[in-house]
């Protein structure tokens, strides 16, 4: 098995290579990291990387990647900084945390500034509000939420920027799964929020980046 | 065909008689409005009335009854007041103005004082926050609302009275029929929000009914 | 990663603090158990805590909680008494009990006087009639109940009671999940009958509180 | 377009023809209709004929047949009689007619005696109970029911006899096209509820009588 | 926690009792098994016990209930045998085993004849037509199948018997879980098929009961 | 608005030029009648084009058109022949008329040889096994069903041809739409039944016709 | 019924007024356009207004409005222009019309410059690649698509631009309303593709303004 | 438990035996393997069979079957080879590997030719044109594909040969299960594309092998 990178990628979209880990094989995975561990390696970047094969890897390999257990990413470097603006992510409660921090994380590793700001749950609505002007500072929200996903609505009622909701998979009996989280950003009552798959914190940020490359 | 009408209902759940009216033949229809026309007939409530219905009943019938369109309700004479408190009826947009009526005028039928706020959805937050303190003097909420209805999750984060949330079919693509703001106002990130079917404004009335007969 | 509390909630809407244990990661939940272990702390209730979890709680902050294996809650203190209503919580069989005991235990958290009936399930209807007069005793009913979840039509045909109904995910094949308990609730035939999200024995509590709030 | 029956069904399984009209070109229609007009037919029953063609048959035609609008069924003769048992159509409400009525209809054509006891929905138990008796007296109860179809499962704790449960698309919101009722009567906590398609009071009535047969 | 047991049903509806022991605590599901493990008790019927907790039980009890690992069933005594009919219960595939075997099995304690054919899928079609005079030799049929579970179709087109179907979960992509099965059975073109619950072996087999009772 | 025709469609797959009429404006389908009624036009089908949009067209081009109502279908000249195999199209019955139609005039407008076989549902088995050994003589066969579409396994498990499956709409309750027909067909217990999308007897003509392209 | 307008939106969110007018009152939406028809009126932009609406408006008051019945949508005026990038929207089929002219009017009220080019489906994958660069000298990418939405996919893997996916309810069978084309969209294998509820033309042009107004 | 092989069926429809080995008893599983592994018995093909279970069989049956872990499948000798034309198995990623040579391991065992091409997918178009040439050089293609199966359409436009397509369960969100892959390829804008149950690359190389038998 011999995998066909697409390697001309970076050149064509301006997104360098990722690799989503999830139920690709261990020997698979070990050998695009030992590839990508070399000094002279272009950026890659491992997303939904489990901590227990990223602790399976030889330790050498290990050491050259930067790796963060709550989002699952790794990197071998960072790619060269952009020059656009900032972007803030922006999420409901402590357990949209993987979800937010694969986009915080991918932001960094495509060389984008960016702010998180957690715990904004609309039915505590002052931790929102007490932050917009900060927030609006920027020039993107990501907005992760799971359950309802009100906060994307009241959110895209409160900011001019661009805003990028990403539904995640927090919630039980109907909001398992994230599918009433995603259906809300959908059917958001504010104009022009655009939504993301459930959990796809890293194309959020691959978005965020698309629209940062403009400025 | 003979209805055997579930006429202790009043003296057994608080709560009188009533007809849905949607799907049954126009000539059973007419037959109860006639005999709850008489004078001395006990109160009885018609929902889901279409106008083409009502307008068909004979005339000295369709005078005997109070009905109003858009919420496609009727009623032969309002109940015996009940002395308990107010309710305060809250929609997020014109749209949802069907069942924000029947849950209203269910209400004035039960003899239940209450206020109506149209128009408060949360994508302009200020027409619900400037009017909270007045909505706050009652003591329980009805929350209409479709598409994403963030209100109730919204409303529910700021008030301390018991919440009714009524789902609405309100809406287009995911939004279409309702389930996502049933799921919405089911998932809702504010404790003790209490959900009804979509479009279930009459419940959503006596499920008020329910509480105010306590006080 | 910091959590921003919403501490002002017990003043802006009467519902005292609580943690949804499920999802969140080890640490952080142990962390906010240590701080609430102090004599001074507010009160707080974890909902949806593992026995696993608990039990990995160092000794001393284990001793601090009062925890309930089957319901999974756990609390510091029990809130200042309310002098209103009682509350029944009634459920349709023994596999309902993670549910009806997490409506229970919160509502004790709360403060609020509560009874419990279990096994309620209407496939043996005499086990709920010789029982009727004494759950109408109180002010408000929470039912519990999965599968077809017939037990909240049954019930809020015959008590005047505001009724709150939560579905539990107990079943196989279209039960399953609980989503069958959930329509059928919500499709109710008895009128004023109000949901709760799957498994939702806490929100049923609240708005159960939100209600004896109001006597 | 030649129609090739399947002639030899009564032979084969005891269950005489029947044409399901719905969907089907109105010539093809109004050809069989005349095929069976002659005196010496077989019996054949029409289910789900709409008002509309029945009426724009040739009037020696539509004479000819037995035609019953609420249930959209139509039959050139009744089948020889069945010596066997008595079925019982309970039925929750008016607005379950059309479905209760093909059950009913569909017995008449195939000989098999029946009784219909409608409006007997459980948020007025009494309604049920007080007929339970009577009902019990039969060999076979088919039930017929929407919304949240609680009645399947209170009779089917109640009775000993075999219960065939019909679910109907009566209702709105998640009750709409009937599939609470099918996954309640699904999922029933009375044993030994045997469940047909939605609005299938026709396959009832075959189910009935495939027992009754025994007898 | 006191079970409340319906130990009238027998009585009432002629079907004794029965615990479904799926998510019920190992605590409950001893004391139920103990108590009903003394020489006198009353019949009763353990379903869905998995054989872990069947080889926990303390040796003597466990010694003193008849358990058949692959139908996951145990039941103390059989019920005093009935003098009607015999039933057929026939199963597409060696994988729907669980839910063919939970219906034998059940049929055995309630002391009603039968006769199981296991592997009469329709892909092979003479594994049925071979053997379709003997399963007419008995007065009703419970079919079990997964996947398409065209084998109810086929078979209620063959047999004037009664016929009971249980879609069993079977199957991988759109068959997982048994939802194809189900509707397969629901809309097969068959006249008067019955359906149960997906996997619920039991249920079949006390509907055949009720039908057995009256022979 | 100009339309971008792909007119190297039939050099590049083999398949020529079609149109799907439903949802697209009158005005834009009489523009291309008009161009494809030339003599010198080249090959046109136009699917799902409804009787009342035909009958608006100018007599000229109405003429030019071989339309046919059943199947909604309309051709201005048929392909070359091809001289590869010929298909059978099968159908479970009467009211699958209008996609098995569309299959064989598809067929008819693409050169290849065909026959139909209606009225072959599983029900009445007789109708399928008489024709086999004459189905079998061609070089693949198109199953078309609605309902339980149990006709797709019993075929595929008769016949060693190529299988296309195509579902289609017809049926009510949990058969409405076609879905509980695809997922059947899907699920086929038969080896190597292919499926279509519900209704789609165009693109199963098509499949064929790829097929027959290798003869 | 008094509309609260939400007034100051324009200032918050830098997007002006619009009314979503699918389900209200007719009388509601001619007395908001002849508030709107005077010369002074702020701009304002009707979405989803149907021809019959539009023509039953008083004719001073059509006059006063520019209308478009494929897209239908109408606006008094167009915001004042924005100097920001230009926006390029990418259609599959003629079906998608309405969407893609929705998205196409929205942005010309909007004052963004756009262009668009229908026809793009990948099915002849030449139509797009022969436009690519001209689509790429552009700042945005609005992707519009029904049926499997590849192109979504594909445009989004060719292109560095920020895509704004909508998927349209095109199609029958899966496809049918839309549901198979947004998930698609939603799981596309080409990085950082934004997605609209299905249809929402409207809600992409709002979503590619708040970008322009970055440049 | 003894098994009907349905023992005829290479003569009847001309594919040789195979076992569906997931959630088949060990025990049914060993006794099968063991009795295909003498060296007269006729070929066989197990499918799903887990490395847990090869890897529990006694040694000299292990030996003697031919297994490959990623594909989960083994046989224990090659069908007589067929003469007719070869087959190419495109996929669109590594993840798709498990169903990609479930198919291209079933050709095998069938004695079908092949060729599989991996990492085809979409977003690198260039990595499926620059093949599509020898791809054509085939008689058929199964394509293979999760998340957004774009693949299927974009080949299916580019190619006249036969198109078999079988979604896979790779994916998250939307996307886990292979539903939305599914549904994607049902409503392929590419005509005469057909489609498999998702993961059934056995049923793919089946209906391939049908189609090489007519060469």
């Amino acid at each position: 098995m011999t995998v066909v990178f697409d390697h001309c990628r970076a050149e064509r979209i301006g997104l360098p290579e990722s690799v989503f880990s999830e139920g690709k094989p261990y020997e698979a995975l070990e050998k695009l990291a030992c590839e990508y561990a070399s000094p002279d390696a272009r950026p890659v970047l491992f997303t939904r990387l489990a901590p227990e094969t990223y602790e399976r890897f030889p330790p050498e390999v290990a050491k050259g990647l930067d790796y963060h257990p709550l989002s699952r990413t790794a990197f071998n470097r960072v790619c060269p900084g952009r020059s656009g603006g900032r972007v803030a992510v922006v999420s409901a409660g402590t357990s949209d945390g993987p979800t937010a921090w694969e986009a915080a994380r991918t932001l960094a590793y495509l060389g984008v500034e960016h702010t998180l700001y957690e715990d904004s749950g609309v039915a505590g609505l002052w931790r929102l509000t007490s932050r917009l002007e900060e927030i609006n500072a920027h020039q993107a929200v990501i907005v992760v939420a799971g359950m309802d996903a009100a906060l994307a609505s009241v959110l895209g009622g409160l900011t001019p920027l661009p805003v990028i909701a990403v539904p995640t998979p927090v919630g039980y009996g109907v909001a398992q799964g994230g599918e009433t989280a995603l259906h809300s950003m959908l059917a958001s009552c504010a104009p022009g929020v655009a939504v993301m798959n459930i959990g796809n914190g890293y194309g959020a940020a691959c978005a965020a980046a698309r629209i940062m490359r403009l400025l």
